[in-house]
Parts: structure tokens; sequence; C-alpha cells
């Protein structure tokens, strides 16, 4: 086992760093928000960065994702290493295809950041319902559930592709796992060539069209001979289970993570399991571990292999106590009677529990969670478990939203549970679309992660509107590994890098006790306190918080930055966090700054440093008055004179 | 009710009759097998034939199924009642527009002639593949089983998506119910006129996107209200079956004909039942008909609502005494637990199991049938009720080819089974792609069909390759409908058009005992008999065959027609079936004629008609001897010389 070099990327890096390294060939069309896979291969294709073997790969942008499939299946058919990166209707685009690639048996794997499908609406966020409409074709389907496995399964599905013959979709949540910054263990690449097989590369390469080797393939057949020949693939799909669990077995020799099919973590003798796939498994493993330290008897079991489904290692890793199963889908069939994964279980305990002749089958409910990036927390977690402690549990059943239309979601309790490891620190950060709030932090977070011994998460939220809309990025650091797939419901650290914001949104609501509030404010510090609106003050010293305030817009101005205030922001964060040496801190941001602004010249780099010099000089405590003052109110979120609609439904958006 | 007018008329055209008549723009782009729907509207809406509101529809021939599902988006989006008709790799690229029409709850139908998609290799036959990639959508999924579902059921899905605001996709089997040409009772436009509901129509155009009536639809939605604008369709999928029952209800009414979503026919005391989609219902029943006539208990549970699934229905419907379900699938999805309707059916049995508190479920078990129109015959589900009767009955088993790779399929006897009405003629013409056989024959069964009382059906069988390739024409007719989609297994009348295939193909392997073979045959009647190949004299004697040879291509030539032998023999045909008074039947050929030759001028249709009054002065019947004779016998499928391949597998595929 080789020792790990660590290295803080998101999802979309960590799956592309591997393909890019075991492919030759990669035909793209970006689509959010699996572009940075396509766009980073772009960049080192033309930078010649390696693969294994040491050549560049290809990379060819197309003109649709309906281009770049057809792409991948020519170049496949000539032998060459291939895959594609893409999501929601680009992955529609792709199916066609899909079919025949799989139908031929060709190794290949595409890696997705799912993503929602457009239905009622567009939208960019994630959740399963583009992989789930390709499970038809006969791909088979790997679910990563964090950057490391991110990481690690686009190995897996390389090796067990190049084994098994079935083609593999690689996927993993869009706008979570894609875009979450966290600490893994980078793969060097003599771990990822002891993976590949060169015997079965040389067999992908012999199986090519071309005319030193003549063989007929893609052709038109009859209804003699089609489903015959439909069916000789039974021994490939049969095999492929246990192929990729070898895979895994090899991976764990040479890294030390073990992964399997089907993953179960809880109680040993648990009645209850939620089947889950996807980011949110972690989530459901903190509330089982928080559930079972209350004497609960709870499991959860993960899902990574969905096709070809294994009801065998499903029911083999499935607790013999269990009584009840709610199997959660992260997308919906509108007409179907379950989703996709709550059927695959149950018809896989109805199968299994046949061949094993069990009397006793377990109630088994599914629901939804999660649509569209929809928050899925471990308190929606402990809700699904209360449910399945009720003597007649619902089921079709959705959590996370209220619906007041057909009833079907549960109720779930959104103050902040299970209890936080005390030493891992949680930071929020309000800032606006384009103005380097979330750039910055992204920098923060990577130089705590790689600076120090700490695991450290970065997470940034920001819709559709991207630049000028509000984005709140979450941070976490701390001595364990962080595997938290949702958002911070109390931080230790706030700061609002927008003055308006104060008056707008209710930015302590999510302050734990004795937290610290920074405030970028025009203003000196006593002003700043009178300039609160009476909320914020009384939340302030009900919860104990701490105030300080910078004048970052003045700092940018003076050092001729203009609105660039971010350098400014992320030297107070340093200052009032303990994560580092203020002084190595300042050092690292100046790093980040030479890589980041190095290509626009010296000046702008001086400028950069300046500020960050000039910065502390300016960061004050506000003393904390016992009482409230001033007269300032934040405004309703609408004009109470606005139409019924805006101040019952757009008001409550807004919120 | 409505007296009927009996049309001959294939499932195509059936459907398409009624869909012109309901909808004001049609979006095609044609695509085998569902080319016909999309051709007969733009010829009709060429020749200004009108709608059911006095306008002729507007036909839009797009550069693609994508862009024709596009246009079809658009143009409801202007309040317009839209259609298209597509099937296989076409519908796979309307499935990004149809999430969007569901997900916007837009009332549409559209019409799909089932067929495979391209896996191992492309196939233009049908099956269930591309309707099941389709499943995902949110569209209602309603399958047609016969000529006279495709008809009925185009205008019962355009009622029910009228009200439900849910699209439907309405299909039936893409060459099978798409090109059989059947008796059907044609839908008077009072009928279809009285199935539309106006305020509907009318609520359809006020959802239209237009300056007067200001709305936004089609935006991009973020977390904060995706996942609940999701769920807001589920009353509209709730009510949905009951609304297809109303709608099948109101047209029983008008039409006597009654549908109901889950139709269940056989013993009502079943032990063993089958559950099935499609025209495959029709060999099942007749399967169940004989036997039950055999003091068996077995039932078969025929699917028309696939989507939205209503357990509640299917469960109402089957017999409260089965004990063990087979659910057959025409389609294969490699590495999921059973195909899709399995799926559904196990689920809908859990559930409803559940609710009801029933401790007793069924065993119920998965197998697949007929991909790409593999025939499918009722000793093939004679076999699968064989299996049901043992302890442990496989599951995803097949049925209808002998898997001798990974031993799924089921042993199924080939002898004819069960034994036809004698009342039913049954015959079969042997031709060569484009020597008019298949044009003679469709002419010939529709003037048994609406010149007699008698029911009527003709299929026509030939391969991808189109012209050149064999042909064979499979017709049928009787006092009693026919509802027999599957290949004539014994026929009275067997013709050969073709001199060459006395050689080359064993003929009379389908002939019943004492029936007519009619031969075009270039020798006169004793030369014709020691001209055969051994084993077709010996066919003939023991099959005590009456055979008949006529010089049809000397005919044709004598009448100045070149090799266009067809219309001689059909007047042959009419001659020596006692179908029509042979007159009458030269005239209704005649009539035939003028129809189809009528524009290519007076001297075609002058030759065709000598040739008419010529031909059965040439027909001769051949004494049929006592014993074998001449020295002919038929050569191999191949040289033993070949290869091993040849020898081994072409040679099969080749008989």
């Amino acid at each position: 086992m080789q020792t790990h070099s660590f290295k803080m990327m998101d999802g979309n890096m960590a799956a592309a760093y591997v393909a890019y390294r075991v492919n030759e060939v990669c035909a793209i069309y970006p689509i959010t928000p699996s572009s940075p896979m396509a766009e980073l291969a772009d960049e080192w294709s033309a930078s010649k960065v390696l693969n294994l073997w040491g050549t560049t790969p290809e990379v060819i942008e197309m003109q649709s994702e309906g281009g770049a499939a057809g792409t991948v299946h020519g170049a496949l058919q000539t032998g060459c290493l291939t895959t594609t990166f893409t999501a929601s209707q680009g992955l529609m685009l792709m199916l066609p295809n899909m079919y025949k690639i799989a139908g031929e048996l060709t190794s290949a794997v595409f890696h997705v950041a799912a993503r929602s499908l457009a239905t009622q609406a567009l939208s960019i966020f994630g959740d399963h319902s583009d992989v789930m409409a390709a499970r038809t074709t006969g791909f088979a389907l790997l679910a990563s559930a964090s950057v490391q496995e991110a990481h690690d399964f686009a190995l897996i599905a390389q090796a067990a592709t190049l084994e098994a013959r079935v083609p593999f979709l690689h996927f993993f949540d869009g706008f979570r796992t894609s875009h979450e910054i966290n600490k893994i263990a980078v793969l060097a690449d003599g771990q990822i060539r002891s993976m590949i097989d060169d015997k079965l590369v040389h067999a992908h390469r012999a199986r090519a069209l071309n005319p030193d080797n003549p063989f007929i393939r893609g052709t038109a057949q009859n209804p003699d001979v089609y489903f015959q020949a439909r069916e000789a693939c039974n021994p490939y799909y049969a095999a492929t289970p246990a192929i990729v669990q070898q895979a895994m077995d090899r991976f764990a020799r040479l890294t030390g993570r073990h992964y399997h099919l089907y993953d179960y973590t809880g109680a040993e003798d648990a009645r209850r399991v939620i089947v889950i796939m996807g980011s949110a498994a972690a989530t459901v493993r903190a509330t089982v571990a928080a559930l079972n330290a209350s004497d609960e008897k709870v499991g959860v079991l993960q899902v990574r292999l969905y096709r070809p489904f294994s009801p065998e290692d499903l029911i083999a890793a499935l607790p013999l106590t269990v009584e009840k199963i709610a199997v959660l889908d992260r997308t919906k069939e509108p007409g179907a009677v379950g989703e996709p994964l709550y059927q695959d279980v149950v018809a896989s305990l109805v199968e299994m529990g046949r061949k094993t002749a069990t009397t006793r089958m377990p109630v088994v409910v599914g629901g939804r969670y999660g649509l569209s990036s929809k928050e899925f927390t471990p308190g929606m977690a402990r809700a699904v478990f209360a449910e399945l402690a009720k003597t007649q549990p619902k089921t079709s059943f959705t959590v996370g939203i209220h619906d007041d239309v057909t009833h079907t979601s549960l109720e779930y309790d959104t103050a902040q549970w299970p209890t936080p490891d005390p030493q891992l620190t949680e930071a929020l950060f309000f800032g606006l679309g384009s103005d380097g709030t979330v750039g910055a932090n992204k920098n923060s977070i990577k130089i705590i992660g790689e600076s120090t011994n700490l695991y450290a998460q970065g997470y940034f939220v920001y819709d559709s509107k991207k630049s000028g809309a509000r984005t709140i990025s979450h941070l976490r650091f701390g001595p364990q590994p962080i595997d938290a797939p949702y958002l911070i419901q109390k931080a230790g650290f706030v700061a609002c890098h927008q003055y308006a914001f104060v008056n707008s949104i209710d930015l302590l609501r999510h302050a734990r006790h004795g937290a610290t509030f920074l405030l970028n404010s025009p203003h000196d510090a006593q002003q700043s306190w009178v300039s609160l609106p009476q909320q914020v003050q009384q939340a302030i010293i009900d919860k104990n918080i701490r105030f300080f305030v910078i004048n970052a817009s003045a700092v940018a101005r003076d050092q001729g930055m203009g609105s660039r205030i971010n350098i400014i922001m992320q030297a107070a964060f340093f200052a009032l966090t303990d994560v580092l040496p203020t002084d190595e801190a300042l050092e690292r941001i100046k790093d980040a700054v030479k890589k980041t602004y190095g290509s626009k010249g010296e000046i702008t780099v001086r400028r950069n440093f300046a500020a960050v010099d000039a910065a502390l000089h300016h960061l004050v405590e506000v003393p904390v008055p016992d009482t409230i003052s001033g007269t300032i109110t934040m405004p309703p979120t609408v004009s109470p004179a606005a139409p019924v609609f805006v101040r019952h439904v757009t008001a409550r958006m807004m919120e």
C-alpha cells in the first residue's frame, strides 16, 4: 500500500482526474453540472498532460451530446479507450447510442454528474432522474456517494468494464458531489496502473473494426435471430457483479479503501433499514449512528452497483432481523408503482424470498427525497425511520417538502440534529455572485485542507441565475473526515460580505450560540451596531455572538481594487479562526493570489498583497450592549400591498 | 348505437384514421413500422380531407424525430390539438420533449407502432423496448392489441388526455398490428365527435401561451421549489385511470365495444394466470380457451393501461383463486431484476397485499417473448402455463427461442395447437418481393372482407431486405372474428408464385391434410409432376393434397404484362376457393385493378382485365399418382463443403 497524497478537490475533478488518465479519447459537449469534467480534460489535453500509457488523450468537442455519443461509439469501434462526461438532457441525447454500445458489449465508462430532467421546468440541480432514464440501456450503473468515491469509482468502473465487456455509467450527485470540495487521498499513477490489466486493453483493441481483422458488427437482424442474439449477452451481465466486487477487492488491497456492491452500516440486529444510493447515504449513516446511540435498532444499506442489480448480494448485505425497509429514490416517475430503486428492491426480496423459502417478507415502502438538490438532512432521515416504526407506514411518500395537496410528505423536525462533533468548525459566508466570495472561500478551504492535518469540506450554494444573485459558502473543517452532504445548519462563524444583506436576510438564523459574526460594514464599530436591525441585535445578544466589522469596501478602494473585497474578508476570516497561525494563513492567501491572479500581471498581484497586509488593521470587534437600540427593523419580504400570489407564494419562495 | 360500417384496414391506418380527425397539427418524421400513419396523414392533408371541426390538419415533416417532437411541443403551446407518429429510435429522440410535455400537463396523444431498439443489431421489427424506454417520461401508456383496438384506443386516448391533462402514448405492436389487415367496425364521425368534449378542447386552447393571456411556462426552477412543483402533478396521475375507464365506458355506450384497463378472460377460479400486454394477449386467450376446454383452470389478464399503472384495478381484475402468475414482457432490460411489466405487477401485488392484509402472495415469475416480432404461438403460451404448474417455476425465462447458452428458454411443442375452427380458411402464398404477390393478396383479403359477411385477416411476412427477398402472405377468413396475431401454422391453401421455390423451400410443410396446392409452373400438368422434387411429391401424396398448376408467366407475357403474374394468380386463387362466386370474384379483382392501376392509363387496365379473363383457361389440376416418380431431390440448404459456421449457423438461419 502506498502512502496517500491528500488534495482538496471537487467530485468533477476527482472523476475527471482518473478518467483522463485511463482513456485515449474524450468526446465532449459540456453540460451543467458535469461541465468541469469536460473542461478539465480539454485543458489537460491542451497542456499535453499524459495518460497512463504516455500519450495525450484527444479531446473532441461536438455539436451536441448526440454527436458526442456518436463519436464515443465510433472511437470505441476503432479500439480506442474512450469516455465522455455528461448530465440530464445531454444524457438523454446519448441514449440511442448507449443501447448500441451496450448491445455490442463494448468496454467504456461514461461519467455523469446526475441532474434533474426538464419537466414542469428546467433545473440545473441534482437528482437521479437522468441516470434512471438510462437504466433501460443495458449499461452498468455505478453510484459514487462522495468526492473520494467519485475518484475511486472512476477507476473501479474502468477496471470492471474492461473485464466485463458491459459498459458503465459512473455517476455521482450533481451540484453536491460534483461541486463539493473535499479532502481526498489522490490515487498515484502506479495505483491506477495496477488496476488496469493490459491484457484486457489489448483484447479491447483486438475487437476493433479494421481491415486487418475483417469482422461484421452493427447489422440489421430479422425475427429469425434477433431475440436469440439479444439473449446472448446474459452471461456477461450475470458475471458483472462479481467482476465489480473483485475490482473493489483489488482496489482495497492497493489503497486500504474497501467498497462493496451493497454496503450495510448500522445495528447488526436492525429492525428498520433505509436503502439508498448516492451522497444521501452519508446523511442516513449519520442518522443511524445517532439513533443507535439512543438504543434504537436501525441501519442503512448503500447501493453502489445499481445495474446489473444483484438480488443475492443485496439480500446478503441486509441483516436477517430486518422487518421494515424504506427505499429512498432521488427521482420521480409519475404513473409507476413506486420509483425504480424501490421496484428493484421489492422484486429482489420477492425472488430471493422464494429461492430461500423464507416465509417472512419484510414490509417495504418507497419514498422520494432530494429532487433537484432539495436539502436532505439527518432530521429528514430520522422522519423516515419514525414512519417505518408505525404499524402501517406510508408508501410513495415524499420527505423534505410540505405536500399539502396530496399529503405524501412526512413531517420532520427542522431543528439541528444530531449535535455536531464539537471539534468541527462550521462557517457560513454570504456574498453576491461574482463578488469573489466563492472564489476566495474555495482558496480558503483548500489552504486549510492542504496546509494542515485537518479534514475540510467546501460547498457553495448559488442559484441558476449565477452572477449577481446571492451566494452562500459552507465551509467545514476539523480533525475527523467530513462526510456531510448537506448544508450547515448552525455555524460557529457567519460572515456577511455584502452590507445590504443585514436588512434583507435573517443572517443569524443559522448562527449557533457563541458564534462569531463578521460584517463588511461601511460604518465604525458604534455606528455599525446602531445601524443593525433590532432583530439582528437581539439575535446577537440572545446567542452571545461576538460581532466584528471591517470596512472591506474602503480597504479595497484604497488599494485600487475597486469593489473586489474577497481577499480582505478572507484575511479577516483566518484572523478570527485559529485554524492556522495568522502569519502563515496570510502567506497561504498570498500563494493563492499568485496562482489565481499571476496571469493578470504584477500590479494586480501587488495590490492583492497590499490588501491582505492592510486588512487586519481594519478589523474591529464591536462591543455588544445588553439591550437593543436604534429604530431600524427588517422590512417584510414583500410589500403588504402586493397581490395575494406574491404575498402567499412568491414571498415564501424568497424567504 | 349506430350501425357499423365494416372495412378492411391495417392498424396503422386504423389509428391514423382517428388521429387525423381529432387533431389540427401532425408533426412527422416517418420511421418504420409507423411510417404509413405519417404518410396517410400527409396524403389526406394534401387531399384536403377535413378533421372533426371542418379544417384540414396541417402536416409538417421535420428533419428528424427530435425536430418533430419539438414542433409538437411548440404547437401544443399555441393551443393546437397536435399529434405525431413514431417508433424505436425515433421515439428515443422525442424523450427530452416528452418529459416537458408531460411535466407541463399538456393534452396530446403520440401514436407508436412499437419496435425494437437497435442493440447488438438494428431491427425494424416489433417489440416493446421503445415504449418501455418512454415509461419514465410521465406519459400515460395505452396498449392496443388488435387493429380494432388501434382504431378505438386512438379515440379513447384522445378523449382521456383532454380530460386528464396527462399526455398519452398510444401504442400497438409494430409489424403485427401495424401491418395486419383486419375487418374492423369503422367509427362514424358522429361517434368520434361524441367522444370529444368541446369544453375540454376550449380548456386546452385556453392554456395556450399567447399575448392576450400572458402566462409563464417553461421556466428554470431551483432547489427551493422544483421538488414541490414536481409533486404538483400527483392529483392528475391519480385521476387518470378512472378517466380512461370512464372514456372506455362512454365508448362502449356508443359502439357496443366495452374495454377495461385490465381485462381478465378465463376460468373464474383460475389457479394460473398470464399477465400480458399487446397483440399477444389474443394468443393467450386462444390458449386459455383451449386449456379450460380440457378442464384446466387458467386465465389471462390483458393490460391495456400500462401508465399510470393502477394496482387497485389490476388486483380487482384478477380472480381471488390465483396461485401463480407469469408476467410476459415483450422487451429485455439487461441488468434489471426482471422486466418492467413484471416489476409493476410484483410491486402492485406486494402493495395491495399489504393494504388488504391478504396473507397469501401468489408466486409471480417473469418471462420474455416475441422480441423483434419473434413468433409467439398458443403452443408457447401453453408452455408458460406448463411451467407455472411446476413446484418451482423458472423466472426471467424466455419462450420462443432455444437458449442453449444460459438455459432461460422453456420447451414448447411446435405442432399445430389448438385445432383451428373448421370453418376458418387459411391460405399461404409464397412470392418474391416486388413481384406483386403481396399487393394482390392485400386486394384479395379486402375483397373477401368487404364483399362478403366473412371476417378476414391478412398478414405479410418479408424481411428487412424488402424488394427481391421472399414474401409469404398469410390470409385467413371465416364466419367468426379473427383475432390470431400469429402466423398460419397449417394452411388449407398453399400457392407458390415463383417456380424456383419448389426446389429450395419446403412449401408443403405448412399444408394441412387435404389442402390445395397452386403452383405457377412453366410446365404442363404431367411435366409439372415429374419436375417436382421427390420430397414434395411425397408430401402431396401423404397429405392427400390437390395439386393445380397455371403457367402464369406465359399468360402474363401473352397479355403484354412482362413478369407481372400477380393478377393471374389472384384469379386462380378465387377460382379454387369458394369464398365468392367466381364471376363476382373476377369483377371485384377488376374493380381493384381499376383502383390500383387506373392512374397508369387505359392500356394497363385493359391488359390486366384481359389477364384476369384469360387466367382460368390455363388453370389445370394435376392428377396425383399413388407413388413418387422422377429423380429430382431438394438440394441441401448449403453445400456440404461450406465452412463450419455456414453449415451450422447460417444454414439454420436460412432454414
